[in-house]
C-alpha cells in the first residue's frame, strides 16, 4: 500500500481550477488523506457545484468548508470548524491555494485594485497561517521532535507563480504586466520565507509551488499544461519536500525557481 | 563647477529622517537642482517645522508640497501643482522616500496592518510613478533620444531595505520579524523591476536603494549610520547609475542586494 501525503489536509480555493484538481487527485490517491477540507468561498453557489457532487461521492472524507480568505473572520471560523471536526488531532497540510488576478497595466492599476488583490493573495493566507498554526503544531508534535519536516508531518504551500520571480520579471513583463498580480506573489514568496523562519521551531515546513502556466480561467485556453498534469506534478513534489525545502520556491517539477 | 545631480527632484517624506536629510544635501550641493519639491504628509503640522525652516532659508529652490502618499487623490494635486512649477519642464526625479515600519510578529499582524503597510510602502510609489510619468517622460525627450538613462534625465528612486531581500531573510528574521514591512518591500522590489521594465523605452530609469541601518525615528538610536553618512552615500550612489542599474537593487555603498 502506497504511504499516504498526509492524514489530514486544507486546501483554499477548491471549487475550481487548480484547486477542485487538487481535490481530485488527494481524494484518487492510492491511499488518500482520512480527512480533506475543500475551503471556498461560497459553497452553495453555482460555481462550487463540482466540487459539492465529489464531495457527495466520497461524504466520510471531503468536508467542504466555507472560507473566504479575504476575511478574518470567515477563516477563524472555519478554523474552528476544522478543529472541531478533526476530534483532538492536528491538520498536516495546508494548501493556501485560493488566488485572484486581474488585468493589469499601469493604466488600469489603482488603489483598489492593488489592496484588492494584496487582501486575497497574500493577507489571507498569512492569516489561514496564523489561524491554523496551533494546528499545525499539533499534527507536527504527533511526531517524534527530530523526525524530519515533510507534508506528512506538518506544512503549508503557498501556491505562487512564476511571475513572481523578480529575477526573471524582465524576461515576461511585456507579454503580460500584470503589476498587482506580480507585486503581490512576490509579496507572498516574501511570506513564505518569514513563515517558514518563524515555524521551523514548530517542525512546520513552508515553502511555495509555481502550478506552471495551466489550462483553467485564470491560465486561458492557450496553456500548456491541463490542470490534471500540473496537480499531479505538484502531488509528486509535495511528496517528496524535506526538511531543505522550507522557504524555497519550486516549480511543478520540483525545479527551483530563482526569487 | 561640479556637475549637478538633475534640474529638479520630487523627494516624498520629506519632513524628517532620510528624506529631510535628502532635501538638505541636495539644496546644500556644490551644483543644487534648480527646484526641489518636498513632499510631506503635513506641511504645517509640528513635526514638518524643520523643513519649512530650511524651505525658508531657500525659497528659490525649495518647494513644499502636500502629498500624502496614501491618498490617490492627494498624489494627483502634487503632480499638477508640481507640473505648474515647472512651467513646461519635466522632473528629473523621484526619490520615493516616504513609508512606514510598525512591530510586525505573526502575533501582532493583521488584516489591517498589513494592508495599511502596504499601502503606504507599495501602493503610493506606484500611483506617484503613474501619476507623475508625463513628467518623467518630458525630463527623458529633453536629452537626445540615445542619451544613457540617468538620474540627471529622468529616474525613479524608491527607498528599499536589507528587509526586503527574500534570499537574506533567513539572516535576519529572527532578529526582527516585522512581516508587514518585509512583505511590502519585496512588493516594492517587484513593483521597482516592472517599473523599470516599463519605463525602459521612455528613456527612465528605475531602481531601489538600501539607505543602510540609519539613525532614524524608525531606526532607532542603536543604528550604526547617521543620516548624513547614509544620505552622502546614496547621493553618490544615485550620481553615478547608469543603464545597467535600471531594475537593481543597491545599498547606499552601490553595492547589489540579492532579491
Amino acid at each position: 500500500m502506497a504511504s499516504r501525503i498526509c492524514d489530514s489536509v486544507l486546501v483554499t480555493g477548491s471549487n475550481r481550477g487548480i484547486g477542485l484538481e487538487f481535490v481530485r487527485q488527494l481524494v484518487d490517491s492510492p491511499s488518500p488523506p482520512v480527512k480533506i477540507f475543500a475551503g471556498c468561498r461560497a459553497p452553495n453557489g453555482p460555481r462550487s457545484q463540482d466540487l459539492q457532487e465529489l464531495a457527495q461521492k466520497h461524504q466520510d472524507v471531503i468536508t467542504v468548508v466555507q472560507l473566504d480568505t479575504t476575511s478574518p473572520t470567515s477563516i477563524a471560523e472555519a478554523s474552528k470548524l476544522v478543529e472541531a471536526k478533526l476530534e483532538g488531532k492536528g491538520l498536516n497540510l495546508i494548501i493556501n491555494n485560493a488566488g485572484v488576478n486581474i488585468p493589469g497595466s499601469l493604466a488600469e492599476t489603482g488603489k483598489q485594485e492593488m489592496v484588492d488583490v494584496y487582501t486575497t493573495n497574500v493577507v489571507g493566507p498569512m492569516l489561514i497561517a496564523k489561524d491554523f498554526h496551533h494546528l499545525l503544531c499539533k499534527a507536527a508534535a504527533q511526531f517524534p521532535h527530530q523526525t524530519s519536516m515533510s507534508c506528512r508531518r506538518s506544512a503549508v504551500i503557498n501556491v505562487s507563480t512564476l511571475l513572481s520571480s523578480i529575477t526573471r520579471c524582465p524576461e515576461n513583463f511585456y507579454r503580460s504586466p500584470m503589476y498587482p498580480y506580480r507585486v503581490s506573489k512576490a509579496a507572498l514568496n516574501m511570506l513564505t520565507r518569514c513563515l517558514a523562519e518563524d515555524f521551523r521551531k514548530d517542525g512546520i515546513l513552508v515553502m511555495s509551488l509555481h502550478p506552471g502556466w495551466v489550462q483553467t480561467e485564470m491560465g486561458g485556453s492557450k496553456a500548456p499544461l491541463t490542470t490534471a498534469e500540473s496537480i499531479s506534478g505538484m502531488m509528486k513534489v509535495i511528496t517528496n519536500l524535506t526538511e531543505k525545502d522550507s522557504g524555497s520556491l519550486l516549480d511543478w517539477e520540483g525545479k527551483n525557481i530563482p526569487w
